[in-house]
């Protein structure tokens, strides 16, 4: 049996939602709501103790990390009939550094704009000694100190430096779909999930670098895939958070 | 035919040749200066256009990213005797969430102490208009950064925020190693490998933090991976940089 816990479909939430969706696979989704912190209680550090979505119960055993999940829904269950890892050597390859830099490169500095954007104000929204009791929860320092940054702001060089490398990604990505349909090579693959699980949504967010004069390609790449049977399924039925509306943590359910 | 391009038999250049030796594959090695700058030299940059090391060469196709590299040979040659990856796919999940925190972590935090200590003195001893040339050669503007901060001294609250992450660092590796004898669970594998082309000397370099005393797991991994064959084969036979030593960039060989 397969769960899937996670937050809505968008960044590396998106990663292993998109995979079951598109391989058809049997799974039960129990959404995890970030205005909450429910990732950082203690019932679910039991699951990940690292506090973090999204994580994979497969028949008790938990698998994190949402790349990792990815390739293991690969690993694990060969007889699906949609593959999301090609079969050449060379081609899994390409899709591992496409993989990789999402996770080490692309995801940070659209992460680092969207904290300052939705986080920040949803952070500002929590009383002082409710914020610090929440930041005790938090297992991963970091993390701590990214929650402080957007309540406080990140600082006008971070965002700027950030935006740099913005731009350097969604200039890499338009010049290889330029060249390519997908981004690994002739097939969909999980370097398309991946990265699609941080570019979608980008002709709104940062409409003045990803649009359709500018990266055709990139925004051609996004639609198809948003086209696709499996992202439509998961976008219709998948539970979203709303950061904008912080629920009262003890209002009655 | 297989040949790799690499500095010597440390961090992410050791990752590939450790893997390679282990499995007792013919190669070629190709040794690249560090301390010439050949990584960031034109005919290097036609194999890989990120001017960095380690890149392999396999019949003409060229994979790079060292993590990438490994796992490519488990995949391009599955009949070799000894697998570096294990057979159950959660023990491969296991492996990859620690070849992923070697690479997004671990090494990062060792290698700004790394350059602090010795790119440092060595781009301070090259003269300003020489560094400059140089830089314009490095195609990632990051790559650029670091040599300057390297150059200039990195900042000391940024080398205690890096001292925190290598505690923070041996200390889960060496809970992880005191519950299992290697990395990803009951078998030498790609996790071990590329966490110890990181780890390895850190006794010596960072005898405060890795010691008998205080890591006796961490000690005694490290110590287990230098006795392997493979390990004392590549110590034995891949040729090394000298940092402490610039050559002279305009002398004859």
């Amino acid at each position: 049996m397969l769960t899937l816990y996670s937050f809505g479909p968008g960044a590396n939430s998106l990663k292993p939602l998109l995979a079951l969706y598109e391989k058809r696979m049997e799974f039960t989704h129990r959404f995890l709501d970030p205005t909450k912190f429910e990732h950082h209680s203690d019932w679910f550090k039991k699951i990940n103790p690292r506090g973090q979505v999204p994580a994979l119960d497969h028949d008790g055993k938990i698998v994190t990390e949402s790349t990792v999940i990815c390739e293991y829904l690969e690993d694990a269950f060969p007889n699906e009939p949609l593959k999301l890892r090609p079969s050449d050597p060379f081609l899994v390859a390409q899709m591992r550094i496409w993989t990789k830099w999402v996770d080490e490169y692309f995801c940070w500095c659209v992460s680092t704009i969207g904290w300052e954007r939705a986080i920040g104000p949803m952070a500002r929204s929590i009383p002082d000694d409710e914020f610090e009791e929440k930041m005790k929860h938090i297992p991963i320092p970091e993390q701590v100190a990214k929650w402080r940054s957007a309540r406080k702001g990140f600082p006008k060089e971070v965002l700027e430096e950030e935006m740099r490398k913005v731009r350097v990604s969604v200039a890499r990505l338009e010049a290889r779909l330029n060249e390519s349909p997908w981004l690994a090579g002739p097939d969909y693959t999980l370097a398309d999930i991946c990265n699609f699980a941080i570019a979608n949504g980008m002709e709104k967010g940062f409409a003045d670098v990803v649009n359709q004069k500018d990266t055709p390609h990139l925004v051609d790449w996004i639609n198809r895939i948003n086209e696709r049977p499996g992202a439509k399924e998961m976008f219709s039925k998948v539970k979203r958070e709303n950061l904008a509306r912080r629920p009262q943590q003890s209002a009655p359910a």
